[in-house]
């Protein structure tokens, strides 16, 4: 059988994955292909050796054109990342016939519908399950499997490092930043940590998962977003003496009756027996509720090189056992449906809030009182000395509007008698 | 666009599932097909009416082959179950070129290599995906998804009716007898819960899922079964002081440096701390391990009207999709290579034994010297008195050949001090 031949652009982790991959696998990737798949070149600006890839088995080049323009070519890998110059290379890869598979959430989620198109026009595959979740196939079980389905909900543990550090603070009483100096010195997390703890990474993981399961491409600006920085130690005890467990959580549920979706990713307290309380660690999990199938999860590595590079070849095999067929993939057909974000204050949540505040009676009934204003109802609440003049008070609220809360905090916050805010966290999904 | 067109042999529970979806989700099953889905026809002996089916829709037939025969039918969905008359009318109805769908575990697992062949020949497919674990794609994962994975170990919770019961027995403190007459009274459980609680139903599965992570068509026979009659609450209990739990699990393992392949079903006692520890009451997992995607779990309803459904209508999209590409199901693909089934002696575990001994100095150097004649290294010694005569002795074992466990039990048992072994289990996987 005639080879399809592979070209990747960027010899970073992932690609350095594929590249062993396709070379120590090729027995297994031909029977599953139904054909040989031969890695013809890898274009990278600093290409280094690593240990146990052979590259004198491909053309090395620092020119990404190079493979984009090879009329051998069949399938270009994009593993660099970033939106430029991966747009460029990738549009310029499918107006060339060629297909392609990328990693690149960030591109997806910002341009996704954009070079969709352009893959559709020219009769190629754009695929993309190394995007979400690394080596869990949910980006397949979403366009596939789940396809008789309408979903409902989903939630999920997208980021390793905020799922590291979490997991890390609840075994051990560390801080927040104590963690993740320590992750950071194990290359668990990046020196500008900026785009894992403060959600970027998982909101547009949100966004392509959401764009495919309710067929509407969404824009990352109207994804809420709220990192992790500010969940103490104290927070985590507090939630473990309920039975709970903080998580950092991507959100999205339909309204049935509406075009309404909830897009949302921040941390929740968790009860211990919800399926993704125990994801711990840099594993990943997405929780689906759809229509017909009712609850599944989907749970694995969602990083590392050869678990991200597991589900790059997987996309290869796909494409190369259709590439006779001209068949393009089904997320080519989404986005025809509009769906609306409802906006954050729209959002009914159960509370948890912790304020510091004057150890002197009165303070809960004026707190109480304005919770009572907004139609914030109050389910428990838990008073401690803290110091000589302080209490901390534990609240928890029946479910409520978020702008109701918001407006509520603000307020409480201007009490003469309360110190500060020192936690808000929201208790349901 | 040409609708395609559909015929569905059994309406039981699954059949009146994929007609209620069909009739549902037509127009975003369309969209998914890029084409309607038009159900034909329906073949059913004693055809009752169901709630919220429009039975005017379609045509109700009791002759099977009235469909199979039909040829404006261009995909027959078979869920009637069992090997006869269901073996038949699918190789007539891929001979017929007609794509075939079923949920027909016991089929696949007794004659799949003899289907898929038949499919191959008639470049038609023959999709799966309900046969096993209900709603969880999991035949789409170990087919397409991890493609570029070779399959190392596979645990499974396939049963829901078994793991509903040891659910039950470790919330409660109810016998196995008692959970089995409620299940029956509810409907979970069949009259002749056999295939269900002596791991026929899960071997069947087993039987399917390995022989597609490995490439080759298992004999049913060669895989050891044993069921969970025999679990007492006095083992749940013991787990329970070792912070473990009673799963019935489906278990294959690969050994990588030859072509051997343990499969087995029985109860394991699991650490509460394993992912699979947590699937509870009718829910049913997959664990796998792959070479390159590491370690993936998938959870969701084993079983029920519509998550089986979606799997079979799942399948029916895909088929759809591709309809006119002539494309075959990769699958068809797979039973090239030769492994060898490892013989249950030969597997080492870890084992928690618990015998009934009488309560009298002596008994356990007596016992443990037949382990030590046995080369079974103990572990940890409990002794518990639990009669006036008679004491509970509660082992476990360092990791051992089976065979040579089931040696010692067998002399140990022939000890005039020795009342009955009360259980054996396996706490490895």
């Amino acid at each position: 059988m005639k080879p399809v031949n592979i070209g990747i652009i960027g010899f970073g982790t992932i690609g350095t994955g594929a590249v062993r991959i396709l070379q120590k696998d090729s027995t297994l990737l031909e029977r599953k292909s139904g054909r040989p798949l031969l890695l013809k070149s890898v274009a990278e600006l600093n290409f280094t050796q690593k240990d146990g890839i052979d590259s004198s088995k491909f053309i090395v080049t620092d020119d990404a054109l190079q493979i984009i323009n090879d009329p051998e070519i069949d399938i270009i890998i994009e593993l660099i990342g970033g939106v430029n110059p991966a747009k460029s290379f990738i549009e310029t890869a499918l107006k060339n016939g060629k297909h392609v598979i990328t990693a690149n959430k960030e591109l997806i989620a910002k341009h996704g519908a954009e070079l969709f198109a352009i893959a559709k026009e020219n009769s190629v595959n754009l695929n993309f399950e190394a995007s979400t979740g690394g080596g869990i196939p949910i980006i397949n079980a979403m366009t596939s499997s789940l396809a008789a389905n309408s979903i409902l909900k989903m939630y999920g543990i997208l980021n390793g490092t905020t799922n590291y550090i979490l997991t890390k603070m609840a075994n051990e009483p560390v801080t927040f930043e104590a963690v993740l100096a320590d992750a950071q010195k194990l290359g668990f997390a990046e020196a500008d940590p900026s785009s894992d703890v403060d959600g970027h990474d998982i909101a547009y993981k949100l966004c392509i998962l959401s764009s495919i399961a309710f067929n509407h491409f969404f824009d990352i600006n109207d994804i809420y977003r709220e990192g992790i920085r500010n969940i103490s130690q104290r927070d985590i005890e507090i939630a473990k003496d309920y039975k709970m467990v903080i998580k950092m959580l991507a959100i999205a549920v339909a309204d049935s009756e509406s075009d309404d979706v909830e897009l949302r990713v921040h941390p929740v307290m968790l009860p211990v027996t919800h399926p993704m309380a125990s994801v711990n660690g840099s594993f990943n999990a997405v929780f689906v509720k759809g229509d017909n199938v009712d609850e599944a999860m989907f749970y694995g590595r969602g990083a590392g090189e050869l678990p991200t590079a597991s589900a790059v070849i997987g996309d290869t095999v796909e494409i190369a056992r259709n590439i006779d067929s001209k068949r393009t993939s089904m997320a080519l057909n989404f986005g025809t449906s509009h769906k609306n974000v409802v906006p954050m204050g729209e959002i009914s949540s159960n509370f948890y809030l912790r304020f510091s505040v004057v150890d002197k009676p009165g303070v809960l009934a004026e707190i109480s009182k304005i919770f009572g204003n907004n139609d914030v109802s109050i389910k428990m609440v838990k008073q401690a000395e803290t110091g000589e003049d302080t209490a901390e008070l534990n609240i928890m609220t029946h479910r409520v509007k978020e702008k109701k809360i918001q407006k509520a905090v603000e307020e409480i916050k201007m009490l003469k008698t309360v110190n500060e805010l020192s936690s808000l966290l929201r208790m349901s999904l």
